[in-house]
């Protein structure tokens, strides 16, 4: 079957080499943003005079048939045509003749391509910004509901300081905030025209870009043609954006897993959201916590396939580049997938206050306040910490917790001790001290959550 | 819709959480692994006396007789049956009745996946296995037909000594030698029985895996329940492997890319596997081999998925394993078309050797034979070296070739040249000279293509 | 030998473990920034009324008169001072005595190591953006340099469309741009201040972070304990900015190596930046392309390295966050250095035009303005497409070039050719009408050139 | 100063080219090798009458006195030398006058550096090969030390089945011996010789390549000298291999930081293998675990480097190559440090065999043997294990053990249940019938430890 582009070709193409290089099968999927993105080209094309305005009229209304044949199912995508701008071009001229021959007027594939793909990028990344918003949401409604929740924080998985709960859910808050920002900046370099640089080297007709470039929503058009249609780094940005937010995402993942562990019990995830075993008959399995964390797999994979894909390849376009697509959709739905369902995950799951107040007792975690206690008496703080550090053992030893000790057994570590030591390790006062900037003192993390209530709405 | 493992949970699954963890769109491709094992298992348990051969005997006509089903494109593969093995194991206990709820008896979804993916993994490597040698034939037979080919050889991209464009070509074959053995090897630790292992801990009955072992075809049976049912290593050893190949063959097609060009033209790839361009009439684009080149980037990543999977992973079996098919399928179907199309690719390019006779004249290429020549009449190797580096800057200025100079010129620079260094530095004498092992003399390579002629078939 | 935190330890760190966990040897190169983090925080410290002024006073000069010692080569560096912020504190202590103690009151090493390293890569980035911008002067003085100079345009490396030298070079001039704006707000990200959350839960004290800040010209605080020191997003982003930066110089360093071979000769690259051969006394080798192009390899190394580490790490401060250091100080050197070496070998290099002009005779590169001249005549751009294809099949069959056909050939493949085809396809012709944004035009890329030169000064 | 090369080069090299291109301070580290390859070279070069007996003793006596002088530690490696082979070469000359001119007579940097990277790996590898066996008669004696202790087994990090501690411990063991088998797989295809194909064509000389091999102890010879200076494998290969044996340290070192936690506490790390914190007086961090699952990072990152490498890379020789030794040596010792103290960690670590046995009580984990024991009543395992889930949800509602529950109790779930459910759930009921083939019954795991101890020594 005879190529659009196979005047200068003798014979036709091998059907192993159609199936190698077609990519139809993936690139259908852009099917709306080529129609609005010929649609556009048109109405300019007319605009500029290139083509006239009935021309353009014929054009566009049968390009929004195609769109409506494919709505409904009843487009069929042939490895014959190569890929989605192929195939709604060839189903053009067969539905308006010649008139359709003259669309691809002023464009090439290159140029084309590049249009659907930042049009489907800007899309995509304005839902996944709504998305992270969304689990943003869930987050500070946990840390608002669970305002009263001590858990042991942890450094090195050690029990180190009590926390609230609700800061810890909120340090997650705060990861999400820098990648909603990433998402936005990258956002700002995809949504640039390239439609009219042509191939590489910009096009014979007097297009009017910056017209198209107003149809279409984009604020800039592209400055140097050669760079258009080389230039991937929009994509690779997405996808290393994306690789910082999966990492996220993973570890909160990492510690749903963990806290739903006999081990912790500091969560009980929502029947709903979990699944069993084909053989044994009492496990609940945080399946999807699991599956969360392991997608980072995936899309740091799908990152660095685009940075090899780049590696040393010479200008201008290469057909290399068509790989971009798995990797990009992927990783679009991925992300997209994840970040809801790890928000309906938080969502339901049970916080088990008492078995967190239960572990606190374990660790000596008021080990650092008894040490900032004597450097309050004078005492220097690396001294404070080598004295606590001998009372730990001591306490080890003796199997006691600092709770348990007398006075008296403080004094002979340091005669600074007195009986205010007892109410100043107590666990609220340990809690109420941390207030300044960042700090888990209750009124300071619930001024963060008011704060940030206010800044999503 | 109550789940097989749904004893213990209130309610039932959320569709979303569903589709999150559903596998089957993807490992439905391996349901006549699962059907195979099953079979298996089923005869085993019989030998075992854990079920009666009556029960087997049914079992095992339910599986034949889904298998039929899929193969004829009957079987619907539904959301809520997660994944392969469930789906089956559901259509059997529908068709047969209560004994089919009897083919899971001493096996779990752990051992039973890997049980599928080892069985798919074995057939596909021997495939990969026999399409690497299959263009290794191609490169046998290129190399052979174009034996008296010479081309410019090249290091640092810089014309550095004449070789034989067999003796290249070769340099690929050999590559692909290790490939072959490194696959080989993998296969081994592949190819060992994971059923029976159970869940993680091993089971309750008296199976005989030997003899499973025995009814499949492996060699050996796993060792260690925990390690079973947690090891991933032969996928990504697999995918090392593969990225290993890939880079092999992303190496060759971006030559074949350059040799394509009009700078260079030592090739011509055949119309049939080249295709054009949307806007510029006069392109043929090497796109088969661009391609072959970009691939690298997504097999490189999914190995990069794999290692980033598993991972900081705790034992035994994390649903993130999950995650290891798509990777894993991804590569087995781009290596297996890669490999067939870079056969056919270089089976059917045109070999100008014209041309690279015409660019062997350029580049003073003979400069180290005029060194090992003043070698042979007693100066040291890097006073020779030098002293032909001062010729070379001679040439340059004088815009001269080695050939175009007059013996005076010569003894300019040394008194050792003779009459003797126009024969000695002909191409044809360079090359035969080189004849130790693994040198691009002539005899040297065609023995080389004769003996591992011999070896492949 | 004692640890400063080795009160609840018994017997000292065995030596293997000093050896495995000491980061001294690399992290000690933070020495100027971890005693500025110091100073400022005893400044700090005795703003908030924690220590005395005295004190602040001695701890500040004890602190200078070290960095004194480190910049005289005076300092040793011991492994069993584990990590450059112990050293300085324990030679502080050792210089000034028990008011040395008191510098660590109200911070902890997690917070202090950000600080450090915060302060490290900001100024950093600080250089590389300047570093860009003076390979960006480099690449517009080659381009306005050069401006009347024409080569063959490449798409698939074949020849495709004639376009400006200088239009090429501008689009690596835009590539940098866009690096340029990602270094800038990934700067934005980075320039946070860390200290004053303890070890992750805040401190105990007083203190005021945004005084701090001030001291140390942070425009912001962090605001959450536990995601301070749990973050290295900063970090990932720097490592991601700069893989795309790297690639960008390896297209670059591509291009250059094929510039620079026998077969392209399209530019010539200078003796001073080029290297010879051990064996081969005619080469001149690009090695420090080749290098340039190489060190792809490791910054994406280094990129995956870092996604790696926190991939499912749960919070808050883990000792695995140590290994950031080695991956994020190569990459900044290795940044630096590339951008300062690419800038002299492309300001060095010679430009061949003649070279160019030649190769632009080849390739039937007019085509595409063949093709519209006739969608000028009223033809619909796919039948003009078709009709070119079977020209070019003409030219090829008679190894003729478009300029060497006479209007009669013309005329057989469409009678709308009239005499002005021949002035329509000159090189300049073809050149001038791409005038539309991003197009090859002459007048159009002095424009950007000029631009850019008034937006970088 | 003028290079050993400079002879066609006009003026010198630039400083900053020098320092970028320099790769002494890395590759000195090969000089042992270096030397020795160069003896056997001269050695060869003697036999072959290429050079005289007596011009070899000389070549020999200087380099053995330059060996000396290294370890003495009186050579200066100069920036000006580039790298380790010119910088002996040039030192030799100076040493023993024109002599030394001939050493590098019938070789060429390009495979005198795969000689000295072959000859290092070959050594490293072997180094590796013993420490994993080391590290697994660790794993063996911890093993054999704990046949009696019983853990919690899990899948999904919850109760699955009681297992053998021994048996998890076992697993590691396996995996290491994979490891092992890896290694040496890839040592065979590391011990090729390179040396004597020149710079890529083969030589001028009639060189003894075998016999050059059988001095260096080298079974082999490699095949193709465009092949041999352009292939990378056994380094990537290796490099892949050490990932896999990270990423089992990786999952072991997650499991100890776990198990040392307050919530596991199922092991207590050696004082003397922990450090404490800078603030915290209590703390005792498993930083040596931390860092050993943080090193696969970069062990990841060193395999993307010169898989991104070689990605695209024309041959023969590319100065691109020479970054692969940064990845390498990193590589090695990394691999090396991390195998020896992952030993000791293990090795002086407490099993806290009373801590497991109080978790086993928890997570209803005998459910899948009451199954079983249903199935072995005449029930279909489909079924048994949906009786058993029930029965599982009814213990969840009344807070109650297996062991809790009456016979009567068991009744309302299914007639079949019996006095003998007692006695068939007590654990070590449980672990004894799981002894087919890798199952974690006692006799079972005894048993392969004993083979396994039999094996390594």
């Amino acid at each position: 079957m005879k190529k659009l582009w196979g005047g200068r070709f003798k014979g036709s193409t091998n059907k192993q080499c159609e199936d190698y290089t077609a990519s139809i099968q993936v690139d259908k999927r852009l099917y709306a943003y080529d129609i609005a993105g010929s649609i556009a080209h048109a109405t300019m094309l007319a605009k500029s005079r290139i083509i006239s305005k009935k021309e353009a009229a014929g054009i566009k209304a049968g390009l929004k048939s195609i769109l409506k044949e494919i709505e409904a199912g009843k487009f069929i995508f042939k490895q014959t045509d190569e890929d989605i701008h192929m195939a709604i071009e060839k189903k053009l001229i067969a539905k308006i003749g010649p008139v359709g021959e003259k669309l691809h007027t002023a464009r090439s594939r290159n140029d084309q391509v590049l249009l659907d793909v930042r049009l489907f990028l800007r899309s995509e990344t304005e839902d996944i910004i709504k998305g992270i918003a969304q689990l943003q949401k869930v987050l500070l409604n946990v840390a608002e509901k669970n305002i009263k929740v001590v858990m042991p924080g942890y450094t090195h998985m050690q029990h180190a300081q009590p926390i609230l709960f609700s800061h810890y859910i909120m340090a997650y808050y705060y990861m999400l905030k820098r990648d909603k920002a990433r998402f936005a900046e990258c956002l700002g370099r995809t949504n640039v025209l390239p439609l009219g640089v042509g191939a590489l080297a910009g096009v014979n007709y007097p297009v009017r870009r910056e017209f198209t470039a107003k149809l279409l929503n984009f604020p800039k058009v592209s400055e140097n043609s050669v760079d258009t249609v080389s230039d991937r780094d929009f994509i690779i940005e997405f996808l290393a954006v994306s690789s910082i937010l999966i990492m996220h995402l993973s570890r909160l993942a990492e510690e749903l897993v963990l806290w739903s562990s006999s081990e912790f019990e500091f969560v009980e995830l929502a029947d709903a959201f979990c699944t069993g075993s084909s053989i044994m008959p009492q496990k609940k399995n945080p399946d999807v916590a699991e599956l969360i964390r392991g997608k980072s797999g995936k899309i740091y994979g799908n990152l660095m396939a685009l940075l090899t894909l780049l590696k040393g390849l010479p200008l201008s376009y290469n057909r290399d580049l068509q790989e971009d697509k798995g990797p990009l959709f992927d990783t679009v739905d991925t992300v997209n997938d994840t970040l809801a369902i790890t928000g309906e995950l938080v969502r339901t799951m049970k916080v088990c206050s008492n078995n967190m107040a239960q572990k606190i007792a374990k660790g000596l975690m008021e080990a650092t306040d008894i040490a900032d206690y004597l450097v309050l008496k004078g005492i220097p703080f690396r001294q404070a910490h080598f004295v606590v550090g001998s009372l730990v053992k001591y306490c080890l030893e003796q199997h006691k917790d600092f709770h348990d000790l007398k006075l008296a057994e403080y004094r002979q570590f340091s005669p600074k001790f007195n009986q205010d030591i007892f109410s100043f390790i107590k666990i609220e006062n340990c809690l109420k001290r941390k207030k300044s900037t960042g700090g888990t003192a209750p009124l300071q993390v619930l001024a963060g959550i008011k704060k940030e209530q206010k800044e999503l709405s």
